[in-house]
């Protein structure tokens, strides 16, 4: 079978579509790699290096400053709505489509099509975004080829809805495991049932009260929810454990003790746990002040807000390289079934980084 | 390999130690049906049928009344106590020890050792009874070939620790869906928690007083499980889904619509949430002032207990026999990874039987 290609020709929204039609789930992502290794080797004007499923391409005309632009190419489950569709109001719906395929669309058009811009460009293309961190390509770029991802400035193409957004919240994944004792379900007397343990677990978390912190001037929005429990040995056992999987989403004025010591905290009386931290990636502070930030808010206008969910830009913050969000997608559509985006965001998306790139 | 073989010589201890040596999980008794059916036919007095992995044996002696024996061959799943372990303290310890290869033992030791008995006698040996009611063997036999099992009174020698026990609880399990609505976590506000949602569901499992009725004399025990709980999509997604699978058990003064309008009572106020009955087997009633049934108490001697497990005495009751659970094992040490059963009951319980139906 012919694998799948791209066609760079094309206009933003129709590139979208194209990507979203090649599946990546997490893991999955190499046939999509490879359509856009090949079809960024076919630019001259550009130097193009793999490592795993993850590609990176950069003009090399010696300008004094250097932008990256980057985006995950990988995406959840797919939930039924793979391939695409574009309907008749100009939004384009899929698995994908605003988390991020739309802006790797932006980011493969500027590619394409600024073959000489007034700053030098890398492109980073990278997998597992929506994973464990310990899978994360750019984390893997950044331990292996640290020297590819140089940059005096990041526009990470994650969405939001085409405004700048600073700063991303922190990400904390634990597990609470609930202990019980097995007996047969008649004689429930005899054991103890680990998932009725789970009881006030639950019940705190559907209580839980967010902070909303505002930092250098932007709120933050948090959030502490479980996004899974497993429990049950057999249908007539009284099951000995239940694990919960609590996600916690953190403001970046928190740093990852702070984060884990709440956890602890919000759980302190809910009977016997054990509390296992699983994952988690640090926030990262706004930002905004730093020139190059200020000089691209300038240059595609608009107001910055704050950024809910956590992205890379928190790891190029680590690497020292200031970098916001700024991408065609609606964050708030990613990850359901019905994500959607609206493809004149997409164009729109395009045009201000060409014109900011692009511009003699 | 030479298929195992049982040696009816044998007294009922050593005879149980070789049944639990043939691993027999629910779905997997094909050797063991093998070895009975085997054994069975080596006795010259006795008529033996088999349907599937159902053996039933009988003798034909033309007597006025006809006893039934009858035990289930399978067992819940290994939990690394196979193969058996005799210990110092006459305590044999392993998989199916006390439910109910011991009874199963017995039965055997009778057949082969009271060729002439004062009743006529069925011994029936049924598989799948530790799962789902619609594959019970002994539901089966009594579709398929229900002659097979007519009789005027019938022993099931589940573990009732070598007491009469009548009667027994019926068990309904229901599936509880929680609704909800998927979003990103970083996010969460934008979707709706279905596993918070089954908070006030696992509360009111914990709070749960179950009912204690006296039935006949008989004080029965309910109670109502959580036996398994499901949800969760990914790490970073607010799940649209968890589904909490109950088991009910319920004294044998309720029936079936009885018990599901009081599980949907229980959880009326619990928030949205859809309830699907996956599996229900009715209860009987003690039947201890049965003509019948005196006799045997007369017989064995000792005082009646209510059972608390169900048993397939329900569904003997259903064909209008009379029944009750008589065997060796210690029910509450059933479905533990320390199962065990004292090798003393087994012997006692087996001359009983002898005495009983061996008696001029």
């Amino acid at each position: 079978m012919e694998p799948p290609a791209l066609d760079l020709a094309l206009d933003a929204p129709a590139l979208t579509a194209q990507l979203v039609d090649i599946p990546s789930v997490s893991g999955t992502e190499g046939p999509l790699a490879d359509a856009v290794e090949s079809a960024l080797r076919a630019l001259p004007h550009l130097r193009v290096d793999r490592y795993g499923n993850n590609v990176v391409a950069r003009t090399e005309t010696g300008r004094a400053e250097r932008v990256l632009l980057a985006g995950h190419i990988d995406t959840v489950p797919i939930a039924g709505n793979v391939p695409s569709r574009l309907d008749e109001d100009g939004l384009l719906w899929g698995c994908g489509t605003t988390d991020m395929k739309a802006g790797v669309a932006v980011q493969l058009r500027i590619a394409a099509t600024v073959p000489e811009p007034n700053r030098d460009l890398t492109f980073v293309f990278y997998d597992n975004e929506e994973v464990e961190s310990e899978r994360n390509g750019l984390r893997h770029l950044a331990a292996v080829h640290p020297d590819w991802l140089a940059a005096d400035f990041a526009v990470l193409l994650e969405p939001s809805t085409g405004e700048v957004e600073g700063g991303c919240q922190g990400t904390l994944r634990v597990r609470l495991r609930l202990p019980g004792v097995r007996a047969h379900s008649a004689r429930s007397w005899m054991g103890a049932n680990a998932i009725h343990a789970a009881a006030p677990v639950l019940a705190r978390l559907a209580a839980y009260e967010p902070r909303r912190p505002v930092i250098d001037g932007l709120e933050y929005h948090e959030g502490l929810n479980a996004v899974g429990i497993e429990g049950g040995v057999a249908g007539n056992v009284i099951p000995d454990a239940c694990v919960v999987t609590v996600n916690y989403r953190y403001a970046p004025d928190r740093g990852e003790e702070q984060a884990i010591a709440h956890v602890r905290e919000v759980f302190a009386d809910c009977g016997p746990l054990e509390i296992e931290v699983t994952d988690h990636a640090p926030g990262a502070l706004p930002g905004l002040s730093h020139p190059a930030a200020r000089a691209f808010m300038a240059a595609v206008g608009g107001q910055a807000r704050p950024k809910f969910g956590w992205t890379d830009v928190s790891r190029f913050s680590a690497l020292g390289i200031p970098a916001v969000n700024y991408g065609p997608g609606e964050a708030s559509l990613a990850h359901r079934r019905d994500e959607r985006v609206e493809t004149a965001l997409i164009t729109r998306c395009e045009e201000r980084l060409r014109a900011w790139l692009g511009a003699a």
